[in-house]
């Protein structure tokens, strides 16, 4: 059976990184070298994705010159991508880097309009029976309603494919609603949804519990260095990495969501997927983003030296 | 007789502008506005030029899904270009503004091949004949030729047709060989190619005569709140505002070029432009762009305002 993963960016962005010597405010600066490449949080979970083996397909929005840059970064990329053209143009990032420190500078975006947003899902509901897991991650632009991502995980559910959901604040909330198989919030984002200090492993586990009550069937919190917290239909679990990596932690959870799906799609949606196993791939892989330098990329090595040495425990779930 | 501004832009950007509260390196920045438009000093003459009535015609290079915005905008601006299309893709500017401070990121550019040049230089020399004047204005991409300006300068002598040269450095320097009609440096511009601080009128009237010497026809030095020092074959000339204009001076070397480049190709080649009227222009022209917070634009009432009150001098040429 061919596994395919089928991410979806309703905000995918052109990223830009401008190396300089030194960031000096008010003054002009000669920008040694200039990268552009597809970003948004799907795009680093197809990267990943693909980098481990399994195939993904994207499903998003492109428009103008910078939604012909994602395109072609995408097809360079390997990553088959089916995007809706959108009349206002895909966002751009920036991100001026100096030896210091990164400073970005995140465009808006486009608005995207009834219309386009209606042919995304119709895209969607063609595409999702082919798939075996959907991935929703990231913000969402402005013109979809606030319930896009329940919107998706309804008619993904009723085609028999599971959801996993990565979002917050309200996209999040509404998503629960549609029962999405897995969220994967960090503990600020878990924090700022119900609108409390998360401060011990407890009351991380006690708030994931609560996205069970409100519909997800599995939370996976992750906890940064403290690692993750699953709290499951078939049981609680904590997974936590040998050693910290230094480098840069953006796309960390980029490579944990495409590691839980690449987990996750094995296993028929009633089973167990054997979560021990999974989560310890998680916590490797995304330890293995941290030490590259851009996001949607891990370090193989890394990968395949942290995996063996990642202790998971059961928690009582009571 | 129709006239026609033949302005050539070898280094043409995408400028864009990001309007944030506060730039703080190192933290991550939600841009508010975007504004991505045709940049380049050619293009901000090509601008004024129309902005005043007068018909300008763009030559340079495009490529890239940038170079597709250049070719948009301008399309959109009403300046007819013809862009040779460029394996790399044009440069853009990133201005980062914040109510105290603009902060500058120029990337490199496209690094033209030989026979992008040898295209660009054909064009010119089919395009060239039709015009009444042309304008060599803005930094040279990587790839031409240092004596790109001299090599256009040469091609437009062999037609009959005068040029107006805007460049500092060894392209400055070496467009003053082919003997261009007119140079105009700013002071600091003249201080760096003569390699001598220019701290009084008298010093930058004897840098002048230099450029003269070295073989341009005529020369007008823009000293910033000081005014216009023209040293021209026809005479000495100092011209200086009524009054100081606060705002943006980017882009009032442009509007001034654009004021010259009007007043001088009313008259034939061999005949005395009437300098004081087109220094007087020039003055009021680029203080009335000092004024408007964008480069390629020029305030028309300022203009009009100024323009009885700016005082003209001959000096004595011995």
């Amino acid at each position: 059976m061919s596994r395919v993963i089928l991410t979806v960016c309703l905000n995918a962005a052109v990223d830009v990184t401008y190396s300089v010597p030194a960031l000096v405010p008010g003054s002009s600066h000669r920008v040694s070298a200039v990268r552009a490449r597809a970003g948004g949080k799907s795009v680093n979970v197809a990267r990943v994705l693909r980098q481990l083996g399994e195939p993904a397909q994207l499903l998003g929005f492109a428009g103008g010159e910078s939604g012909d840059v994602l395109r072609r970064d995408l097809h360079d990329a390997g990553i088959p991508a089916e995007l809706v053209p959108t009349v206002e143009a895909t966002r751009r990032t920036v991100a001026v880097v100096d030896p210091l420190d990164a400073t970005l500078f995140n465009e808006p975006g486009p608005v995207i309009s009834a219309d386009e947003w209606a042919l995304l899902v119709g895209l969607f509901g063609r595409s999702v029976s082919d798939a075996d897991l959907v991935v929703l991650s990231g913000s969402l632009p402005r013109g979809v309603p606030i319930t896009a991502y329940a919107d998706l995980v309804e008619i993904a559910h009723a085609a028999g494919v599971r959801s996993i959901v990565d979002a917050d604040g309200a996209a999040l909330g509404a998503a629960l609603v549609a029962r999405p198989y897995l969220v994967k919030p960090n503990t600020a984002e878990l924090a700022a949804l119900l609108g409390r200090q998360l401060d011990s492993l407890e009351r991380i586990e006690l708030a994931a519990r609560e996205l069970l009550s409100a519909g997800a069937r599995n939370a996976v919190v992750s906890c940064g260095p403290d690692g993750l917290l699953a709290v499951t239909e078939h049981g609680h679990w904590r997974a936590v990495s040998p050693e910290r990596i230094a480098g840069n932690p953006t796309g960390a959870g980029d490579s944990l969501v495409a590691a839980l799906a690449r987990g996750c799609c094995r296993t028929p949606a009633d089973q167990d997927p054997g979560w021990p196993t999974v989560l310890a791939d998680g916590v490797a892989i995304s330890a293995a983003a941290v030490v590259v330098d851009v996001a949607g990329e891990i370090d193989v090595p890394t990968m395949h030296r942290l995996r063996p040495l990642v202790s998971t425990e059961e928690r009582s779930s009571t």
